[in-house]
């Protein structure tokens, strides 16, 4: 690992907000604990002024007030989120972006309306090849002024179990995950997740919009085209077990028999095999799911009970998903850094 | 500045939440905006079985569940909380902790039972020199396994506006803010209100422990013993204006008149006086306070009109309080990296 982290990118880790990895503990990410990118700024919304439109390639175009979204009927759903740049510090040459070390994930339970539902009421027409989501926040990126767009195929958009989410865990969207509104689509990895959303637009042809073409794709040089990142490739972590060091975060742990405990996820498919390292990736030792996974793009529990005997480990966990995707224990790189699922590494000093 | 932030920096900095500034815009801090330091990890608490004991050098040593604190008379205020290493990775060189730029604050609303209260009741006896407050969180700092725990003088501890919050903003506590209680000293820096209170012990000697022998005091070197880190010292930040650029977060901004908008504090007496430059501090003009400061420890809004003409600037506010402090252009070197309140500095490009 190079430790040449800039001021810019340290910029963008102290604004933006990882998930303290202890924090694995709970099912439903507490809100605050969530992980955070904002690409610009948040924007400041007046719910009462506020509309979502929907409009391009559909029969009626359409527009909502966040109490008219309200009274349709809604679905409540916990959904992983995962920042398809966690792991990206952890890659060699680290590309320049925000830092994530494994932090970049939660889980909310976010209640809303189908996508699908209003897709349906203003009437998606024949010919509809993407449809784009506008967030209100806007910057500049890759030297162009712009709003945050991201598009999904029209019929993704139309078949897929996606939420127009205005509350979390309970409570109204907070602001800094886009309120009053933010698409939220089960599997994918963060950037699909709209925030601040106002404008839903059917278009005849592909999106060309910096996020979908520029951003957010896997290649190995700038002149490439890449593919598109786009579901969630398996991760699973676990919760540092013993006590840290503040500063190294090295942890220490007296001997004993140890449950390890944590969480595993997958886009593709739910997790079907956890393995658990006490040797950096070495050997492997099967580990128990306690949740069978069967909402896709939701964590699943799992937990792995040590024997630890004084001495110096580095644990580690891999996840291997039903489509038959396993994490790889040294990283594959990528130009933006994405999907890096590099098995998180920990070490644990056991004293007597 | 010095670019080259170590892996052990970075994956505080990925743990730990600044407040993006543009947060300043909320009067009161919205959950999970609040900055927030966790020393060690965050930890689960049953609140079933959780007590607050009070003892030491007491008449009547005590112990509360958290629903006899609720039942007791409850008080609610708007704190200011500011991390002491805010500023911290605008030194040169950098102390190793973690690597703050400016984003370490918050104001939350604070509700709870008066430190008084419990002290009262508990009988602080002739003698007494320092109170000790300890928390839940357990870890190695300097080589040595501690619970967290900070001590405040007792006169200043009877005497004080402490707070033992049970609520933030409203709601419970959350657990990152240190469920089920908190101490809250309005004024002081925010490694006096420890999170994940259990234990309130009286002295008849002084504290020796780490957080206040050690770590939060002014030294030049190590061999040093010394002064104690309390209060605030004044600072303001201004919201940036225009957009940001993603990866540099560069502003710009369309010229025409500007509200520049930010807010104040100071730990020793409310702010009197705000400055503000467009050139890095050659020259300052004075800005509008919105708000007179009558609650120490909560900060004021304050605002400029700025007639942005095309050019490039760097936009800085500097604060002045009560009590005759006022914000430095440069900053002030400690081993710690503690208490560096130079003045913000905010590049801003004005296009046509």
């Amino acid at each position: 690992m190079t430790d040449n982290v800039s001021m810019t990118e340290l910029q963008l880790a102290t604004r933006n907000h990882g998930m303290p990895v202890e924090a694995l503990h709970y099912p439903i990410t507490p809100v605050g604990l969530h992980y955070l990118l904002i690409h610009y700024d948040i924007p400041v919304i007046d719910p009462a002024i506020w509309r979502l439109r929907l409009d391009g390639l559909v029969r009626k175009p359409i527009q909502y007030s966040l109490e008219e979204l309200r009274r349709l009927s809604s679905t409540t759903r916990a959904v992983t989120m995962e920042c398809a740049g966690n792991g990206r510090a952890l890659l060699e040459p680290r590309p320049a972006s925000q830092p994530w070390l494994l932090e970049a994930v939660g889980t909310g339970e976010w209640t809303g309306v189908p996508l699908a539902t209003v897709l349906s009421e203003a009437g998606v027409a024949y010919g509809a090849v993407d449809v784009v989501f506008t967030g209100a926040d806007r910057g500049i990126e890759g030297g162009t002024e712009q709003n945050y767009q991201r598009s999904l195929p029209a019929q993704q958009a139309m078949s897929t179990d996606a939420i127009l989410a205005y509350e979390l865990n309970g409570q109204p969207l907070p602001v800094q995950h886009g309120f009053p509104l933010r698409l939220v689509v089960p599997g994918w990895y963060g950037m699909t997740n709209v925030k601040w959303l106002n404008r839903i637009t059917v278009l005849s042809e592909q999106f060309t919009g910096y996020q979908n073409e520029v951003a957010y794709r896997f290649r190995q040089d700038a002149s490439e085209t890449g593919e598109p990142v786009s579901r969630m490739v398996p991760r699973s972590l676990l919760i540092p077990p013993g006590i840290p060091d503040f500063f190294s975060r090295v942890r220490t742990l007296r001997a004993g028999i140890c449950e390890v405990v944590g969480r595993a996820w997958s886009g593709f498919a739910p997790v079907v095999a956890i393995e658990v390292s006490v040797d950096g990736g070495r050997n492997w030792h099967e580990a128990e799911l306690d949740e069978s996974g069967t909402e896709l793009g939701r964590w699943q529990r799992w937990h792995f009970v040590w024997n630890a005997m004084p001495g110096t480990y580095q644990l580690c966990c891999r996840a291997t998903d039903g489509a038959g995707y396993r994490q790889p224990v040294t990283p594959e790189w990528n130009l933006g850094g994405y999907a890096n699922n590099a098995v998180q590494q920990v070490p644990v000093t056991v004293t007597e």
